[in-house]
């Protein structure tokens, strides 16, 4: 069942300044694609760990991946209980007061369990989906996958079924009585920016960038 | 005492990748003075919460602050274990195949618990240390913090004594035989860019814009 909006429940429940919280799902979904990394947060025996990943998103699941080996991937695909956060930093909001100074963001919270995908497929197929997320159109373009990487490789999916998001913009907002003030207020902008791509060392001559790469400044 | 790097312990061992890993302090500190948000993780009765914070550093200790009313706030200021992550994305490396496709980045995982910083003055001399963190020198031209605005928040540091960093830079390490692949490899850089200054609209006509905000993209 697809719904306009996650449910609220109690760990979702959005508790500061509401005003700034969704849990509309089409808004969930904006940010998730427009980030590149996300923190993953587990807590082992009462001990918190945050963990940053990449990731990608495909419907309602968020796919991530690991060594076979690792602390965290164990414990997600033993079904530990995980938080995932996606933060974008869109400026720095310079008031007039260090009080109503801010940031500018968009933040998804998630809660959800992990679940590991099996199967060399649909394994590859999360990868792809993953490095897609990163890089559009990049999975078309690298050699397949091969066996042993892939059983070297820990593919989790959490199901996106209980999150909200939040965001800022704009100017700040200052108290009535400090715009009077002879003080400088606005927004500093933040954008990611790629720089211009840099060839491995090893690539032979005559191997041009490809469109994955030559596009991705548009990939917002 | 300061040791030049950090002590090795369970939380802290370095267990996936070791050879991109260190404690030493200076590349600790480095790094989250380079960072502009952190996310910190709390583990509430077993539950995972990680939420993006403004932070600052004031030697040995992270500066993070909310309402006193924030959940996460009342947790911390309890003594609750926290563990704060920054990370700085510097590229996406472009390999031959999906395996060896990775991040260049910076991060830094922190283990501790949290303290209040108590009474007026040290709570405002840390307000300050947080906004020169995000804007260097803005604290000396906003203007002072009220009563009201200082009770209203709450501060909060975490000892900066158990605490990792990792990086990866560089071009893909390929396996050798994909190397005669017809295949792109190589790097995208990422960087986060500030925009032109957009004055707030009920900026009087007159305010130049001061010099913590025009020497903001030297900050680094």
């Amino acid at each position: 069942m697809t719904t306009k909006s996650y449910p609220e429940t109690d760990r979702s429940t959005l508790r500061r300044v509401k005003e700034l919280g969704t849990r509309e799902r089409a808004e969930v979904h904006a940010i998730l694609d427009a980030g590149l990394i996300c923190h993953v947060g587990v807590a082992i025996g009462g001990q918190p760990f945050v963990i940053p990943m990449a990731y990608g998103r495909d419907g309602d699941r968020l796919l991530v991946h690991g060594a076979i080996a690792s602390r965290l991937m164990k414990h997600l695909r033993g079904g530990g209980e995980a938080c995932v956060t996606v933060t974008l930093l869109d400026g720095l909001v310079v008031a007039r007061s260090g009080f109503s100074s801010s940031m500018n963001y968009r933040s998804v919270v998630l809660f959800g369990k992990g679940r590991p995908v099996e199967g060399e497929e649909e394994k590859a197929r999360a990868l792809d989906i993953v490095a897609d997320h990163l890089i559009p159109g990049r999975s078309q373009e690298y050699r397949e996958h091969l066996s042993k990487e892939l059983a070297a490789t820990e593919v989790i999916e959490i199901p996106i079924d209980e999150a909200s998001a939040k965001a800022r913009s704009g100017p700040p907002h200052d108290l009535e009585k400090d715009l009077e003030l002879d003080i400088w207020a606005g927004v500093i902008p933040l954008t990611l920016t790629p720089g211009e791509p840099e060839p491995s060392p090893d690539l032979p001559a005559g191997i041009e960038v490809p469109a994955s790469v030559r596009k991705w400044p548009e990939r917002g």
